[in-house]
């Protein structure tokens, strides 16, 4: 499962696709450009690895700035919003169900597709 | 957190390094070299990316080849036998508490530490 090759089939934004399970946990990749929405995950912890680009957390206490190959769990009832200045492709895992705009809602929720 | 920064500090082979924490899933590194040996979990999945290098993960219906930026989950009770004939980094994801070596134990069982 080659992450480069998964991702050349991904052109729309902030819409993330399922490539593998890990027990009851899902490991999705997601190309971002722009704002997310502020919202948090009250029940569990979130990993973003980025693969190639650059994004950044807004969290309420400050900003983490991850380049390709940096990684970062944004921790349970931790609000942040992620942004990307170029499109970034990263690598994400999380419980099955998760929703990606947690608490927040809105137009951005997306519905979870599998790339076969 | 930079995986390149961490794995500079990793010089033993088939040791795990504890990084993060994602709930009750620990996101660890290790560098590999040589062949590791046959073993299951029988309670887990457990996923392999590699960083850096290329990992052959032996399993009992065939080999997967990994370079890097590839990634593999051995579903859980599935043996295998990882093996490296360079020196490879990989990011391994899988419950706190797992055992490098699963049902076999032995000489390369490993304690988990923590990069501080």
């Amino acid at each position: 499962m080659n992450l480069e090759s998964l991702l050349a089939r991904v052109s729309e934004h902030w819409a993330p696709k399922k490539i593998a399970e890990l027990n009851d946990y899902d490991v999705k990749i997601v190309k971002v450009l722009g704002d997310f929405t502020w919202h948090r995950h009250a029940d569990t912890d979130e990993l973003f690895l980025v693969i190639d680009g650059r994004l950044t957390i807004q969290l309420r206490g400050g900003v983490v700035s991850l380049g390709s190959g940096e990684l970062f769990v944004v921790p349970r009832g931790a609000e942040h919003c992620p942004r990307a200045d170029v499109e970034t492709a990263v690598l994400l895992i999380e419980p099955r169900g998760v929703i990606n705009t947690g608490d927040a809602g809105g137009d951005l929720t997306a519905h979870i597709e599998t790339l076969p």
